[in-house]
């Protein structure tokens, strides 16, 4: 064997759509010896997980787990879980999280209808009404509620109260929202949630947290044909989860871990506090964007706190500006994806990652490069009306 | 909410049928902070963990990367990626995981055929061959190479040879083997093997390392019906690992960090000297049973190094055995799977488990328990046959 020498740095700071930085007592909680899957300590940190995950799902829902699999797999337990082959489904696709549920459920058979919107603006409830009266019967309709894509918040109230009406399930990605801005799961009776880790828990990637509703769980428990999926089949899954009553696959004690110290981490600052941590300083980013002279990509109603997303200007090289703040300052930001690929730059506050210093941090660094780039980024005005927001309240 | 308080204890030692003891300098590796998942530094570690599970695998084979999911996920990976509805597959089932690969097969829509030996058998290539010869075209073929649920190790060479013959892929369960046993996966054209990180590569669970031989690659990147899971789709997967063309999902960064490491210790001291460890201290731990007067379920040219299978005694109440080992000396060691539930103990000496000191503590803790629940167990006899054969050579 070659030696294996050179070691990478990590000293990142990640603005990018996640990861987002861990917070290092989630590392250090990660980082303790594994231990057996029916060992009694394990079992108990399983369920003060569960507990966790429904504080910030907002919701009492029983069936409320972590999917060993990243947000796809949470995707893909939803779809799979719910669906048997023929059923119709309908898609909202306003972003590329959107197609990739399409993808999904058609791999699992189902016949998929798709109600669509702009890539950056929000799906109106009333072309989902549409859709479903022209059909009959609907098994689910899935919707992105926060499009790490684009930077929408999707708004879900009326589209939960039209889905319901037609005796439909709701399914709803959160990937990007859940622990930045409130997942309404119970106010809003989402059937199935799932989510993401490494977003705005501040978690290493590796674990879905998931939840489902009182109705889809008795679905799932009594479909008669089995999911076309074992590795994500709930029906099993659930009975592990619950004290440890059947063996299904080894879950990752260390991932459980630091997911367990994450929620910590969020129940300790308090749900609400979170969210408003995050508001602010992603009202006070967008402020400072568009005080430089910069357009963002979403209109001010429908931005996604832990996201957001900036349109690049005519002429820049928007590759190079990311190169050189990851190489310079290393600071990541993220691409465009799909097809808002080279057009906007994603630049993530999730997490731990949503602090006031990191909005200035990053307002100076990017306001120079453009500028040194040939872009008249108006610094320090954007500097200014950031600062007088971060300002505003208590909020840290 | 309420507080959590209680920690649980983390100073086990892990004997059972995985996860084993994890290297504190995997743990270390593991808690670095987190990056971007298209950062020219994750993507070097992503390319040398490559390079290193070639090592391991013993294979020259590109398509070698690891998925995002514990063994199970890539028993699903090799069985969907593989399988299109209607084919004809034929499963080697001797134990648990057998009649996994079953249930899996299934749900992918293949006409499954049996091959069965009783648990704690190995296969027989001459039920292998007859079954082959009386079925016309057959897609695949599945066998356990190591059955945790047995003790068993399963020769390859010959039925490789009759699998080929028929035209058929041989695909391999290597989760309890690799990094303990040698793997031939270039030796005997395994055209797909998969395996676990928590066991002898003592990793922490959460990914399933694999590697596919050159043609049922090619099958793979070729076939038009798209595969029926998409999480686990290798066709995309392998356009992430090559360089990050792609985006399919958001790897665990942390869990690759601590992969790279222990294959890095793997490497370190040497494939073989660690299969010969591993067989040393098997050696040692059998030897000090028998000596004992134990039974082994699997009888000695198939003995599986990695983990030893015990018969419980007449009137020994397993269950509190494990129970006293776990409560009084922190050793986890495991209970039997499936139709051996209450039968046997299943003893691992995986990765850095496996020393000399563990079995040692191991023979004689076990050995006072069953004397103290009535067993006679000649521990003395036992301590000795095992002291002859661990201080046989210089293998630590």
């Amino acid at each position: 064997m070659k030696s294996f020498e050179r070691r990478p740095t990590y000293d990142k700071i990640l603005m990018g759509p996640g990861p987002s930085t861990v917070d290092p007592r989630v590392l250090r909680a990660m980082s303790e010896p594994a231990m057996g899957y029916f060992d009694e300590d394990f079992l108990s940190i399983l369920s003060e997980t569960r507990e966790l995950l429904r504080y910030v799902f907002q919701t009492k829902n029983e069936l409320t787990l972590a999917i060993s699999g990243t947000g796809t797999a949470g995707m893909e337990t939803a779809l799979s879980n719910l669906i048997e082959p023929g059923d119709r489904v309908v898609i909202c696709v306003n972003g590329f999280f959107g197609n990739r549920m399409v993808e999904i459920a058609q791999r699992y058979g189902a016949d998929v209808r798709v109600v669509s919107a702009p890539w950056g603006e929000p799906i109106s409830p009333e072309d989902v009404e549409k859709e479903l009266k022209s059909l009959g019967k609907v098994k689910l309709v899935g919707i992105v509620h926060a499009e790490t894509s684009t930077g929408v918040l999707q708004p879900l109230k009326e589209i939960s109260e039209i889905v319901h009406r037609h005796g439909a399930f709701l399914l709803v990605d959160a990937v990007t929202s859940l622990g930045g801005v409130e997942v309404p799961t119970d106010k809003f009776s989402l059937d199935f949630v799932y989510s993401g880790t490494q977003k705005c828990l501040s978690c290493p990637p590796g674990l879905a947290p998931i939840t489902v509703g009182e109705n889809a769980a008795k679905y799932i428990r009594g479909r008669t044909k089995k999911v076309g999926n074992f590795y994500l089949d709930l029906s099993i899954i659930e009975q592990y989860w619950d004290g440890g009553k059947v063996y299904h696959h080894t879950p990752s004690m260390n991932l459980i871990y630091a997911l367990n110290e994450a929620l910590r981490i969020v129940a300790e600052e308090g749900i609400e506090n979170r969210w408003k941590r995050h508001e602010r300083n992603a009202k006070a980013l967008c402020a400072g964007l568009e005080a430089m002279g910069l357009e963002l990509l979403v209109k001010r109603e429908y931005r996604l706190p832990p996201l957001t997303t900036v349109k690049v200007p005519e002429g820049i090289d928007e590759a190079l500006v990311r190169k050189r703040l990851m190489v310079d300052y290393k600071l990541e930001i993220g691409a465009g994806l799909g097809e808002l690929k080279g057009k906007i730059w994603r630049i993530g506050l999730m997490g731990s990652t949503s602090t006031s210093r990191n909005v200035m941090l990053f307002l100076s660094t990017f306001g120079e490069v453009l500028r040194s780039l040939g872009f008249k980024a108006h610094v320090e005005e954007g500097l200014e009306a950031a600062f007088e927001i971060l300002g505003e309240d208590g909020v840290r």
